[in-house]
């Protein structure tokens, strides 16, 4: 169960206060999900219960009723080029005699189309190709002030028309680099709200969005990491926790991922150059002073 | 817009007062997403902005990067068998000359191979066919307690081994009619965390999961109330808002479906016979005295 979490560092900014420190994300990773062999389905998950993970999404479509269906539930080795197992890609066999439903000719089923590539369920399999560049805009560099940041979650929900009524809502919001509200989109799903916020702003021929902000109000996750960086988002804010896999391409592409946006309190995942930070970031649990003058005579 | 939110009677329990009112949920339907005519896409969504969401899924896809690449953005007429239009199947139509890339074949997106049926893009097409019945188990009926429901969360979070370091995992909990722990799993995404429940109980001979209660740390989308009727539990308590298709699903299939599970309150939202309510649910905002006299003496 070691991959349930990750560790990564972080740029901790409290009242003002800048300081790093190693962080506990929740670990998301790709899993593959096979019937007999034929992909069925990606989903992007948590590490760990992945038999029950892949039985389960199963019986949820109706092909597996009860254990004595199944044969066995297997990883499937040599996924990657050099043979390893990344143990994200799950098997499941039937036992003989249970027919094997064509659910995703009977219904519609989150299926993968990329049949045959046991290593597709990696980090390339779910990640599109950037079609914009990301960048800071006419102003850049960009450089955010933490108080701006920490303004920005107050403006989206006096934007907000629907959330109060019915709770059932995901928000995000665009912003320039000024702090000023672009736009917000609300849907039930919070891929859906950056969806219509990136779809909007495409129909008005403001693609890419350069030197904008996007601000969302629960979680970041890989997904939503992604969405930004296709739309030439170079900051990416979020309310909640991110993912491991989040930060991992947000460093990867150059995002600014911004996370815990709380207050006056925010976390910087990457992209920390995007981010006025009136003190170096410095290890907390500084040194006794005494290691400091040691230092210092030393 | 009008479609954003949609009205559902619900019955209130605050601090064991119990009332009914309509309450305002938010709207979930299934969309469609077409590109060229050839289906991609379904999602679950908050219908508006329907033309904006399709061509932002596109961008995230990496099939578009600006507007010019659109020649229209159409609903697809006649997706019912009486010819009326749903509103929920987009078609986007690209610009000629724009290359139609085969996306599936490229990565692994999120597809129907339900090709050719409008029609799919219904409740119909995002449904299953439930293998077992919902049962109250051997105990039934089910009658539970509303202070056995409101104890439940936090036996959750006591539970929860993860969330408190990461604030980024979502929970679900099984529980028996009595409020016992059956298990907890969690995950960065609560559909799998369902699902890794209702797989881990397949795997130990439990399904149907009859006279169980179900407990999700977040809201109670369609999907999730599908994956609790597929596994056979009667009882789905989610700790926010559920959305309008669950509440449609939990009436349809006989699932009680409670909401908003916080300190001594909650809302049941459909199968209120397995709740143990100590009056009657009134209408709240009773009759004036007056109105009340001159209707009993007119």
């Amino acid at each position: 169960m070691g991959r349930v979490t990750a560790r990564r560092r972080v740029i901790r900014i409290r009242d003002g206060v800048v300081g790093a420190r190693p962080d506990t994300l929740v670990t998301e990773e790709p899993m593959e999900i096979r019937l007999n062999g034929k992909p069925l389905a990606i989903t992007m998950r948590t590490p760990g219960d992945d038999f029950a993970l892949a039985a389960g999404f199963l019986v949820s479509e109706g092909v597996l009723a009860g254990a004595d269906e199944i044969a066995n539930i297997v990883y499937c080795a040599g996924a990657t080029d050099d043979g390893s197992n990344t143990y994200n890609v799950v098997d499941v066999r039937l036992a003989p005699g249970v027919p094997v439903p064509d659910i995703t000719l009977e219904r519609n089923v989150y299926t993968t189309s990329s049949c045959g590539l046991c290593g597709k369920a990696s980090l390339d399999a779910v990640r599109t190709t950037a079609r914009h560049a990301l960048s800071d805009g006419p102003a850049a560099p960009m450089r955010l002030e933490p108080a701006l940041l920490a303004a920005l979650p107050g403006r989206l929900r006096e934007a907000q028309r629907v959330f109060d009524r019915t709770g059932g809502l995901h928000a995000a919001a665009l912003f320039t680099a000024d702090g000023e509200l672009l736009d917000v989109r609300e849907d039930v799903g919070r891929h859906n709200a950056v969806d219509k916020l990136v779809g909007r702003a495409l129909q008005q021929g403001m693609l890419p969005l350069a030197g904008s902000v996007l601000l969302v109000s629960g979680r970041a996750s890989f997904e939503l990491a992604q969405k930004a960086v296709m739309a030439g988002i170079p900051v990416l804010a979020a309310v909640s926790a991110p993912s491991s896999l989040a930060v991992d391409l947000a460093a990867e592409t150059g995002l600014t991922l911004v996370g815990f946006l709380r207050g006056a309190s925010m976390n910087v995942y990457a992209g920390e150059q995007r981010i006025v930070l009136e003190q170096e970031p410095e290890q907390e649990q500084e040194p006794e002073p005494e290691s400091e003058q040691a230092a210092a005579t030393g």
